[in-house]
């Protein structure tokens, strides 16, 4: 029976876009370059930290430093300036970030009464203002604890990151599913430790098994068919 | 001659009790206990806390979780509502924070082509927060720089967090001047790197020197005073 439910933040709750998009133009205005080069250079540091991640690469005690260094050293830069653009972002970004239905279906998970949890890598600015969107935007309400990768000191895929809300609960891997949309870092990782996995896949067309423990969904909502289909009770909606 | 002027962030740029007022109520609110029993409980985390820097202890990899866990301890709670109580009030506290003549200073030091960089303890939230607070009230536009203690892992008044920004802007410990309200942390500190000092005393009268190096001012607005006085200027306002 599963009694915890793990969230991947950025681009499961949140959209990352407005973030990125915001910092783009505040990194540009610090630095005087425009925010199509700003834009550029941040889409290629993500791309080179994902990667290192997903080969277990990166220092796992500081992963928020290494990133906004990693960012700042395109542009030649110190890391202040990427660290006011990331709080100038904060302050500048709104509720249109929140993705369709995340709110909906953490508010039916807690009325279930599951364990809800968050379980965030941090690239450029820390879990705290994460958090902080989080806790703007409402859906803190929903969240018993959350595991930010800069707090705890291990990122995903690593499977210390995914054993944390299960020790913090007394929740064994498989009473617990996390739920994200990076294959290698949500995906993968939560299968690794024994948890069930949901990977959120837009392209995807409608649930499906795709492994022992794991399925492809189109959406957040696809969540709640999952959780039924786990329970054993005959599936809703699609399929 | 003075070139970089260091300030300290809580209680000589920004005030502090409204911050700690906004956490009270949310932290009461999270734990389910009086905001007076917060506050009560936040007062008491604070002067363990000063108490332990003063005297060299604590741990300068970890200022902000040593002091989350302390905060969290005394009501039996996990670190997790400490940091959902301090996003809260960040959300919530207004530009009430900003001390009177912060802005002014600042603006008239960068106009007069000074380093100005911020230099700052943390306790319960991160050093990240008050940069965002920083900005959102404008000042980061005068300041070249933040060093806070999480971020650069030592707590004033150990020695390193003063010479970081001497390193950072190749500054000699006598062209630098640190300003704060704590005198332990604050005056003392920055004297033993052989930096000038100004502790901020709003209960001294007039711009008064203590030390070879060290002035008590009543406000921030004194510290252009003794910036003239240091460089051998005529005072043109109290004494």
């Amino acid at each position: 029976m599963i009694r915890l439910v793990s969230f991947d933040v950025w681009n499961t709750l949140l959209d990352i876009n407005p973030m990125l998009d915001s910092m783009a133009m505040e990194l540009g205005d610090l630095l005087g370059v425009c925010p199509v080069d700003a834009m550029e250079g941040i889409t290629l540091a993500r791309e080179m930290i994902k990667g290192m991640r997903a080969r277990g690469e990166g220092n796992p005690r500081r992963p928020l430093e290494e990133s906004q260094e990693l960012l700042a050293g395109l542009f030649g830069a110190g890391v202040e300036a990427v660290r006011r653009a990331a709080a100038r972002a904060v302050l500048g970004v709104g509720s249109e970030a929140v993705i369709p239905g995340a709110e909906e279906t953490l508010a039916e998970l807690k009325g279930r009464g599951l364990i809800v949890t968050a379980t965030g890598n941090v690239m450029f600015w820390p879990g705290s203002y994460t958090r902080l969107l989080l806790e703007r935007f409402g859906l803190m309400r929903y969240i018993d604890e959350t595991f930010f990768a800069d707090e705890v000191q291990a990122f995903k895929p690593l499977p210390q990151i995914f054993m944390k809300p299960l020790k913090a609960f007394d929740v064994r891997p498989e009473e617990a599913i996390h739920v994200g949309d990076t294959l290698a870092e949500d995906f993968e990782g939560a299968l690794r430790v024994g948890m069930w996995a949901v990977w959120i896949n837009p392209e995807a067309e409608g649930v499906k098994r795709i492994d022992e423990r794991g399925f492809e969904v189109p959406d957040i909502w696809a969540v709640l068919e999952v959780l039924d289909r786990v329970a054993g009770k005959p599936a809703q909606s699609s399929q």
